[in-house]
């Protein structure tokens, strides 16, 4: 790729080859969720979103997916800071593992940082960030960094895009957008100053791919206002139940909104619904009057038609709200006939049969149930296909690396800014890890690649699970699992019969005389082993085999078979020694 | 619900109502798939539909699910038929599980025989059922009931609808339907037949409720054909790869008509789309003449544009001709830039993320990748709204049971019959195993339940596997499973140290010690109870309760805990006395 070669020193690098800028992200391609991007230039860094991921039923157990962080912690003393461009999780929500470990200063507007405390609170109780709140105009210096805050409408309030002026020549992030000129909030996407950044000129663009598939634009968030009011007044005489993105503050102004017009009270259901939206009204992005709020106990004050319920709960979430009314097991409220869900929310890819299961057991309370796509009951956050052309246009960058999307959704926003007329060579389908450099006279590379990658984080065991974890459990979910165990005496001889145990796993009543089979070759494979000094190693490998080959024989079961060898040793320590993990 | 309440007998019968008409559904309510419904009268049954489910992410390991059929194990004699409406697997899939069991007559068009014949060829070879081919427009006897094939359009050819004339009443099942005025084969789902049944009474309607929710009508099959068009103009130099269901014979027909007039040839891949293909052909419902087709090993004779691919895995099945190209797998075929694959199927619920990852590994292999829904590449099969109240004017029946949904779709499909007229009291929710009883004099009603349910079919074990099983298999598939090996002597005493294995239990670097202290309580337990005749079960119980405790404490794993006792016994069978299930 490299053209015009410039002088180069004898070993091998130009003076100005020495002076590089690096992108590199660490999560957010190839996925939808665990946004980080890095931005390096000499010895300095600046991290852009600290994000996590839900896991899908491919990772059973798991509580959520964070970025790998080897290369940051490995540059810990470069980094200057965390640029985080809205409150979402799937750009916050990796700060609770990442913040411990790289305690570097956090950049963010009011609500951003506020849903951030809110869950600091939570996690990591005591913590006390270095957090800096920038308005989206503002222009801050970090390092050698100049950074711009662009405002940018999304299904957040308070988002921001970065322009980031590096010595190499200015990187805009998009952060997640759409250009919804009729916001709710009135804050229109800041089209003149990502034109103003185009004019001054825009060496990469890195952009929100998300609905790079979807055609023309995205509507306005304000249409919910619409179909509010109808849904209002078909159901009029009914209690209306919202579910709804806890952090989606703008639908929940427009619910409220609505709700005044019906003369209903509205009382929030769950505890993020309500902590959100004391943090958003508190920082005056939500306007609700007080009068028309009260608390979920005292519903029963009120008649049916003077009651709006919201709770979260839109993509089936387990302990949520609206799940728990569908299995008649909330407390606060038992759904019947007289009452109407509205669920305002799109399904996330990999929650599709939680949401479906919800419906159908909300259905099954007796409930009216307003969900269908074409009911216009959500709009996305995101740009769509024409928005993200005019982006492109906006910006008019040299170099284009389509970010937060799945690998389709890349190659369909490649494809749309080749549309524009970027040429394909300047534009780089990265993964994560990739390292994408920028130098002062040579087109930029993709050379090498840092140690990137899924940490998972379950329960209280904050570390990162071997992948060789989850195989097995993978492995045991399919078939069970058949334990074998058997005590030996120093010299391998047998203490007592062998014992089996099964756990999920299946054997018809017609082969259960199989066990005869297995405590035998079990018991034989002993013997075999017996007389010199016992070796638990190959005695759980001899058994592990003899039982698969009883199984396979008799077709009965492809459990995965666990044998457990304990000896009789003067050396009681030696049980010890063998290895776990 | 009883108005009119007829003379009745001591014994509280009345003469009339002792002669009974029911209507069963065994599988098919609540869900999609596993379609099976009953009609009984007196001492006669006829079964309807015999078919199977697959299972989702919530089932691991499991093959597919079949109906429980013991109501109809217990009433075997009282079979006289199980007629099959048409083709489909969920509809066609249980006769491996069924027919072995209820080896009883079966009728069905001869598309649907076929496909049936090849499906037994492979799980019961040399069983040979009693099947009667039938044609839409015949009228059979067959005991009390009088049964009309009416010929229906859907997305598979040659679907019949029944009219059962009854000694109470007549019963319409409508199979799975749609109303496409220009179907591909020219077979139009047959209104006036309807109609008829309609004029001369229908008492009962059980309609298809799949596509309930839609508005409006699904398009005709015929669109396709257009949609090709257009892409094969617009990717002329490519080579074409297209995946479907095997089973849409409508929709490969039109794929080889558009392939004739760009001069491509064909080449199917993968088993059942070759079989599929070789059936339809030879029965005449597909019809390409034989010069076009061409096998998959030649296909390196022709150029890009010579060529169209027809393959499976449009559901993203792991196996499957597209899943193994998208891995760079397949033997046959290679893609790369010079390939567009076009997906022309809807993604089946519980599908997503397996079509998605497949569509995500279609682009990393270069090619390019049609599978927007807005490029109408594919329609439904199944009636939408409108033209399900169609079908309710058409047959004007007296009483309504919407089948062949999840609970939501059946919800909807009776807001559709009470807009059309039907009274809700003549309206019947039902579940699998609901029994609705018709009398002469009394109107209808649902009481009692038969045994219904899923019989699990996994591998090679073609029985019933115990929910038991299932919620084992979930339980360590969440969080693995620790496992504690101890053995005793007769009186309880420790024979060895106690052993421990794990499988997918994740216990972080810090916390390793844990073990030291697992080993403690266990060998603890034992000598707890040691000193009288050593009591398997109770320190069975006694380890899990300590080892769950430590585990708890330390807030280390939620893994299942699986104590094994093995006791050194004079009677060495005693160690069989214990259950396994």
């Amino acid at each position: 790729m490299a053209r015009n070669l410039p002088h180069r020193r004898r070993n091998g690098t130009s003076d100005f080859d020495r002076e590089k800028l690096s992108f590199i992200p660490l999560g957010g391609l190839g996925e939808i969720g665990k946004n980080m991007y890095i931005l390096e230039y000499d010895d300095e860094i600046i991290v852009i979103d600290s994000g996590l991921k839900f896991p899908d039923s491919e990772l059973p157990g798991i509580d959520y997916i964070v970025p790998d962080i080897s290369y940051l912690e490995a540059n810990r003393d470069k980094i200057l800071a965390i640029l985080i461009t809205h409150g979402h999780e799937d750009h916050t929500g990796g700060l609770p593992y990442v913040l411990p470990r790289l305690n570097v200063p956090l950049y963010g507007t009011q609500l951003t940082l506020g849903l951030i405390r809110n869950k600091l609170q939570d996690d990591l109780p005591g913590f006390r960030p270095d957090m800096h709140e920038i308005r989206a105009g503002d222009i801050i210096k970090i390092g050698s960094f100049t950074i711009r805050f662009i405002a940018v409408a999304h299904s957040i309030p308070d988002g921001v895009a970065l322009s980031i002026e590096t010595p190499l020549g200015r990187v805009v992030h998009t952060g997640d957008f759409k250009l919804d000129s009729t916001p709710v909030d009135g804050r229109v996407t800041d089209y003149g100053a990502f034109a103003e950044e185009g004019d001054k000129g825009v060496m990469l663009l890195c952009s929100d791919s998300t609905n790079a598939e979807r055609k023309g634009f995205t509507p306005s968030e304000r249409i919910i206002s619409g179909t509010l009011d109808t849904l209002f007044r078909t159901y009029r005489t009914k209690r209306i139940i919202i579910s709804s993105f806890a952090s989606n503050v703008h639908r929940i102004q427009q619910v409220a909104d609505v709700a005044a017009r019906f003369n209903r009270k509205i009382a929030f259901l769950g505890r993020s619904m309500l902590r959100n939206a004391d943090l958003a009204r508190d920082t005056g992005y939500l306007k609700i009057d007080s009068k028309m709020i009260i608390q979920i106990e005292e519903i029963w004050k009120y008649s049916d038609n003077q009651l709006v319920i919201i709770t979260t709960g839109s993509q089936g979430e387990p302990f949520s709200g609206l799940v728990t009314m569908s299995r008649g097991e909330n407390k606060a409220i038992d759904l019947g006939e007289h009452d109407v869900v509205f669920l305002l929310a799109s399904v996330i890819p990999g929650n599709e049969k939680l949401v479906n299961n919800t419906i159908n057991r909300l259905f099954a309370q007796g409930c009216e149930v307003v969900y269908e796509k074409d009911r216009q009951i959500h709009v996305s956050g995101h740009a769509s296909s024409e928005e993200l052309k005019i982006m492109l246009n906006l910006t008019r960058p040299q170099y284009f690396v389509p970010v937060h999307g799945e690998y389709k959704h890349l190659v369909r926003h490649s494809q749309l800014a080749q549309e524009v007329g970027i040429l394909p060579r300047n534009i780089f389908l990265m993964v994560n890890g990739d390292i994408l450099t920028f130098t002062r006279n040579n087109p930029p590379k993709k050379h090498g690649h840092v140690q990137a990658g899924a940490v998972i984080v379950d329960g209280n065991a904050a570390g990162s699970i071997k992948s060789e974890v989850l195989k097995e459990r993978r492995e045991i979910a399919e078939d069970g699992v058949l334990v074998v165990a058997v005590a030996v005496d120093e010299r391998g001889n047998l203490l007592a019969p062998a014992a089996i145990e099964t756990q999920g796993v299946f054997i018809s009543e017609d082969s259960r005389d199989i066990f005869n089979e297995l405590y035998a070759v079990s018991e034989q494979a002993v013997a075999e082993l017996s007389g010199r000094r016992a070796n638990p190693e190959a005695l759980r490998k001899t058994i592990k085999t003899r039982v698969r080959d009883v199984l396979r024989k008799r077709n009965s079961s492809f459990a995965v078979v666990l044998p457990v060898v304990s000896v009789k040793s003067r050396d009681s320590n030696n049980v010890f020694e063998k290895e776990f993990f």
